[in-house]
């Protein structure tokens, strides 16, 4: 059911990067369940975790370990997402770095854990470490795109994208791969995503450029509003490329990173809505006019969120009431409804806050007949803008949370 | 589909109150669609509206009217919810009025307008003024329980009780009536509640008891988070009991009389959650420990409006990982996860923020097969509570929300 998203592109490899997968069987047999990545010396790493203040295990430790050294391994299981699983979850994750170390003789504070699956059930970390020489002895250059396989959890397609760019004449590389379908899908704690260059850069420089990153694409995104226990994105910079150093945000070559780095971000974050947990639609919802970027995210979020709008959108139904009203309870202090705009496409639904003179029903059903949608919003008040990116809310959203976990 | 809300029981006449209907042809022909209340000479009125900025043209009118003059007449028609219509809204919500002052004689500032139904087409007027001799031909102490039924929309069931108390010897009624199903259902803008007394007391001590009831019984409900343009609850006072004038809080039948006006608002409140959209189960979610009564309400609702949460109450599954992940997002900053109790009815599924060792399977699927159930969630950082009542999400909610508007 995924909304415009094909089979994998061509993954270019990362100059310093080896991914290696395994069936461990973690939580059912004959599964490719286990990923490595591993990073030569000199690689440097950023990454922003999930905000929940329910988050998992690995969580704490990826984060304490990066703050304590330059990465070397990560290491990532589906099946069990060692989410409420207290101390004992800790010296899981704990165990299984151990592991990875004891493997290559790097130090345990080089490896970074990641977990997705099931919430609350103990982490199988004898099955894990039985696992990690599997994925060790298969490490290549040109393992992403197993990688990308190994990650699915409830993910009905893999998610990955290159880019390669100039930086002072020497060509750098990114690629990324990413899971997450819903939010938290069937207690499946969810998003996870790994992105890589060869681009040199300097550490904080990469920390900044990702959390800039990230809050354009893979902050931009909802299925239902609900986040994970065990979100987080990665982004290693191994510094092979032989570009000079990216030392600071003034850098010429800076910008050319960033936007190639955005642009795997921004299709890995489509790519989850697309495969979004019973999507029909893709939906872009764009405010502008705002007085900040804050309070056009906050709109966009509560129409992106509005289950009587995403219902609407499942039902090819130009509801433009639902969305004035989702709008109208948004929050924003003193907005004044009777100058918001709202467009489908390029079609005028509503105009000064009510149904514009020149919509027509048939146009309305025109574009909501479409697999992709922008709800442009301009709530004329400011210059700021922004936009969220969503899915349409389906039966099958209902049948596939409903289901009993299993 | 409703949960637990049985046939009408008997409904009070209220001494100074007549309520009559008519089938005025507004959307459909056959309905009983129009409902007006008239207040003897001497009743106060207080209310409260929808906080959504985009609210509808009779909210104002409503609003305006109240502020100018004592109320004489409520008028309400199903339909057409005259919201989103511009300046042609306000004109058309001022032109019922003045239909309902020509026929009675009453100024048309002591009429109060409310509609309810589809969003953004036009108000019938003509057909609502020509239905107002009928609804005031009927009128009659006895009208409550067929104008229960006169301001249905989606809802299955009509929604009403009364209750009787004695102040200062003298017999005290309160009865009410209220529509509401889904926030907004297809289309359908929403809750309405009227409520009326013949107690005599003081204006201001009536909009505060108003106030504090309300927030305490319909702004403790949710179905799907989304607020309506048309929100409102009108509380009457007659006088006419012969009490002896409530003039303050701390008068002794101020809490007697407050106490009989919460248990109708709390009984309102509640039918719209058992018969909301495709309800199957009615949940209580119950915080307490909070620092603040504000961050208790904020807590429950985001596990009360979570679609994992409510998807997972509609399939019975006792899913705790997904009602702390709820608990985790929901804004309450330095909330320790690791100190959360999660009750199930008298069930302890989660203690110090991961699955309770004494908790098994069994024993939560034995509350879930149950139609009514209280989460309860302790945070352990005050002494402050709060709750929210709420259904579960479920196929009959998006095939009700997904069907076209008719």
């Amino acid at each position: 059911m995924a909304v415009g998203l094909g089979p994998l592109a061509t993954l270019l490899p990362v100059a310093g990067i080896r991914v290696g997968t395994a069936r461990a069987g973690v939580k059912v047999q004959d599964r490719r369940d286990l990923v490595i990545f591993e990073a030569s010396k000199g690689t440097i790493g950023a990454a922003v975790f999930t905000k929940n203040l329910f988050c998992a295990a690995p969580v704490h430790v990826a984060r304490n370990h990066l703050a304590a050294a330059a990465p070397r391994y990560l290491i990532i299981n589906t099946g069990y997402a060692n989410a409420g699983t207290g101390e004992q979850g800790m010296a899981d994750a704990l165990a299984v770095c151990a592991a990875v170390a004891k493997q290559t003789d790097a130090q345990a504070e080089t490896v970074l854990p990641f977990s997705t699956g099931v919430i609350g059930e103990p982490l199988p970390v004898a099955r894990i470490a039985a696992g990690v020489p599997k994925a060790l002895v298969a490490l290549s250059a040109d393992g992403w795109s197993e990688a990308a396989h190994g990650i699915m959890t409830t993910d009905t397609l893999p998610k990955a994208t290159s880019r390669q760019v100039k930086l002072n004449g020497a060509t750098a590389t990114v690629t990324g791969i990413a899971k997450g379908s819903g939010m938290i899908c069937p207690n499946m704690a969810t998003m996870l995503a790994f992105v890589a260059t060869d681009a040199a850069i300097a550490p904080n420089v990469l920390q900044s450029m990702l959390k800039d990153v990230t809050d354009q694409s893979f902050n931009c995104i909802t299925v239902d509003g609900d986040t994970s226990t065990n979100d987080a994105c990665v982004l290693l910079a191994t510094g092979q490329a032989g570009n000079s150093l990216i030392a600071s945000h003034d850098d010429a070559s800076y910008a050319t990173l960033r936007q190639a780095v955005f642009e795997v971000c921004e299709f890995l974050a489509q790519a989850i809505v697309r495969d979004g947990e019973g999507a029909t639609k893709f939906m872009t919802v764009s405010v502008s006019g705002g007085k900040t970027r804050a309070e056009c995210q906050q709109v966009a979020q509560t129409v992106a969120n509005s289950p009587l709008v995403k219902t609407a959108f499942f039902a090819s139904d130009p509801n433009w009431g639902r969305i004035l009203a989702a709008v109208g309870r948004a929050g924003v202090t003193e907005l004044a409804i009777d100058r918001v705009t709202v467009f489908l496409d390029d079609v005028c639904i509503v105009r000064n806050g009510a149904r514009a003179a020149d919509y027509t029903e048939q146009a309305g059903r025109k574009i909501m007949a479409q697999a992709e949608i922008t709800i442009h919003i301009d709530i004329a008040r400011g210059q700021h803008k922004d936009h969220v990116w969503t899915c349409d809310f389906s039966y099958d959203y209902v049948k596939i949370n409903a289901e009993y976990r299993s």
